[in-house]
């Protein structure tokens, strides 16, 4: 089965192109929408949705367009698919489990944000059950399969609010992310994906994995576009106990072009792992040497206290989160959860509090040790994952290869950091590959900015479409130093 | 037994006081320390102190005084003490419990700063068995007398510290604080406490009560002596996996005299409780209509959010944390436990990580109700206890009474506010009473600056010495408002 078919050629579903076509009337919402539908049949097999929205379900949307002005709704008439764990009103979220689903009255915050600047839900995406994995094969009506290679794995949990954008069956998407949920299927389909700081994004509505951990993360074509649906889905929400106010020199318009010099931290060579796949090892050698020709610096850190708090991930206590959220499910009829699934949130019940504390304290012991690391770099670069994994070498050994997917992003979130998986080069044999931006708290619009440098000096298409992903924006910021300015009065 | 007599009428174991006799020739560290030793030993009733030091232990520090400029460290020749679950090296660090005891061959990182700054180390103290307790009884080796009136409560856990520069035998000391420990012993010994931001004064060496939430404290006469020892005490330490750098706002020179409007945040009436204190109730609406008449307004907060959070911390799974930082002590030999004190802790090791987690989600949620109260005021004022009560009401109920101890005090760590007990009437029994105000994280100096106000508006005496406690700096300082300033380059 091939996934880019001749007529596709020329679709461009990025931001600027859409908005071109809707003024200079090639296009409408609707027209687009309709596209969509005709378009998303053809990828049935690829099980990217578990609710398609029909014409009849959209309407409420495009007919509120009417009333917005597109040069004041950044997001105008721009269709975005939402991971099945995130509210949409009068839509079932699932979490890719029947017996746990629910129709919500409300939608959850950022998609009413996102439709409030005037963005149309397409529908519901595939994803690893209660996104409890990085692969995409977890889940009840099937795997889902990647936009490249049908043969090979999406990537999860966020598995098709990837596939969709990289096929050009939504601009952009709503994936979550606890342990690398919104990067590692951004980086298995050639797919900016943004894990924002935690709190950035409300997770009122958002089903929870790890409710401490969990990031409501964004999928697009380039930072560009990460950047716009950004700042339409972020902002405080009090109603959430893990959300912050965004500082100043976080907000949308410290976004741009990263320029001149920048050091950046890489691990170590005796500690990358790829896991088997040489293609993925030359494929980050690779872009080590174009960054370098561009200008970046590299500094080796040493990653082992990165790694000995990744492994707590689900070595440790959090697993009794991915517990509490499958309550009571999980305690009254556990069968109708997909096996690899519950054998992982089974023993989510049982862990002492004593373990909890003690791994905290570890954690935090160790996140000075990385944060001190960080303070000497711009930020630091590893490759989003060691190795893409085909269907059939991810199902020969489900939960050992999840965790060596895991191996560059489970750490993220238990230390509070920022990130940014951004494609960099075809592998040799064709398939997409991409490196991970990691910065501290709040770094988010300084690591986009530096991953808009990389997308311009290694022009790439949008996905698996074949235009070209390149971002425009070239206002020049620099280093990011903050003066604080009393003022008395 | 009464504890001042004649020849202390005229002692003044200020900073400023201290050094002036020092720079005159009027008295030497040595003289000091002598003259405290001798004054240590008709308090012996008091059961102050766990490990007085002796004239050879302190030699070591009063020669080092030879070789440090007066003018360059701010704490040349202060006497402090050390709450007995902070390590001074070489003296052992008990906790109130014998059979947990051990010998540092390291102060900790504060205690070092503060000697660094010229500090004299008098002696370790009494404290509630393992910081576990707001009331100063649960010690083996007996419980602690009030300063002012021997049948009365030290307040706890801190006894030992608050009593001690009550009665003129230290200038300043440490404690410790994870409920109220800093601030309920300040109240009922007419002092300053101080409790900082968690992560401001660095953990390494302070034995824990509740890692996750515990913070060193200073006990001072006024806000003046207490800026000058915090200043010397605090610091980021990348030992410590909960420490955080101060930001530029909070620093040390940021204190001064808090001038011009205020608006304080005050607990609704029908929220006010006193546990049958009248006494205590007067002198809390004594305060307000004192402070009303120097420029403050009130307003009216909800405290049923507060008051959650503040009986999760006893009633929750923290207690965890209290059992792992007797283990393996409660494991091994629960019977070397003192009673009370054992049957809070054992409990500990039973409640799952899912409690803690859903407690913490909990917390989370309410900290966003009480932060945005916060947010509506300069800060919060609260009585820092409801009640004083006697050493055999205290006995008679032990943990329902302690329980009422931290009505007001609990909360604080949980949801990461920094405060300031601080002194302000007499009661009608002339017995001292004191308030709290609260701020968000880092709002340390800020604090201490209206604290200064009322210290300056409220004229009291040092702890239970003759001289007055006013402090003298008078440079104006208004609400705080930071504007970032961003330096491309």
């Amino acid at each position: 089965m091939t996934t880019n078919n001749t007529s596709e050629n020329t679709l461009d579903m990025g931001f600027s192109a859409l908005r071109e076509s809707y003024k200079t009337g090639v296009a409408t919402p609707a027209s687009v929408m309709a596209d969509i539908r005709q378009r998303a049949a053809d990828y049935k097999d690829h099980n990217i949705w578990i609710h398609l929205l029909t014409e009849s379900e959209q309407a409420v949307w495009l007919d509120a367009l009417k009333d917005k002005d597109m040069d004041t709704h950044p997001l105008w008439g721009i269709p975005f698919a939402i991971k099945d764990n995130i509210d949409l009103a009068d839509i079932p979220t699932t979490a890719g489990c029947d017996a746990f689903a629910y129709t919500p009255k409300k939608s959850s915050q950022v998609v009413q944000q996102l439709i409030d600047a005037g963005a149309i839900p397409v529908g519901k995406t595939n994803l690893d059950q209660f996104a409890t994995g990085l692969n995409g094969t977890r889940s009840p009506i099937g795997a889902c399969h990647n936009s490249f290679n049908y043969d090979y794995i999406s990537g999860g949990s966020s598995s098709g609010s990837a596939v969709a954008v990289a096929l050009g069956l939504a601009s952009f998407s709503l994936g979550t992310d606890t342990a690398g949920s919104g990067r590692i299927p951004a980086c298995f389909n050639n797919l900016v994906g943004v894990k924002p700081s935690i709190g950035l994004l409300s997770a009122t509505g958002m089903l929870p994995a790890c409710r401490s951990l969990d990031c409501m993360t964004i999928f697009a074509y380039n930072t560009d576009d990460a950047n716009v649906a950004l700042a339409a889905a972020e902002g405080f929400d009090e109603r959430d106990g893990y959300s912050r106010q965004n500082p100043f020199d976080n907000q949308a318009r410290q976004y741009g072009l990263r320029t001149g010099p920048l050091k950046v931290g890489v691990i170590a060579a005796h500690q990358l792992k790829f896991f088997g796949d040489e293609s993925y090892e030359k494929a980050y050698l690779q872009t080590l040497e174009l960054l370098k020709e561009q200008g970046f610096a590299f500094q080796e850190i040493d990653y082992a206290s990165f790694d000995e708090i990744a492994q707590l991930l689900y070595e440790g206590p959090w697993v009794s989160e991915r517990y509490i959220a499958t309550q009571p499910l999980i305690d009254d009829n556990p069968e109708a959860i997909f096996p690899v699934v519950r054998e992982i949130i089974a023993p989510g019940g049982k862990p002492p509090a004593t373990a909890l504390f003690k791994a905290q304290y570890r954690i935090n012991y160790l996140k000075q040790i990385c944060l001190a690391q960080m303070a000497q770099v711009d930020c630091l670069l590893t490759p989003t994952a060691g190795r893409h994994f085909t269907m059939a070498e991810m199902l020969e050994e489900p939960i050992k290869r999840n965790s060596e997917l895991g191996y560059y992003t489970n750490f993220m979130n238990l230390i509070d950091l920022a990130s940014i998986a951004v494609p960099t080069v075809m592998t040799e044999n064709d398939m997409p590959f991409g490196i991970t931006l990691v910065g501290p708290t709040f770094s988010d619009r300084m690591l986009m900015s530096i991953a808009n440098r990389i997308q311009q000096a290694l022009p790439l298409k949008k996905g698996a479409l074949e235009v070209m992903a390149t971002p425009s924006n070239t206002t020049s910021v620099g280093h990011n130093q903050t003066i604080d300015v009393m003022v008395c009065g």
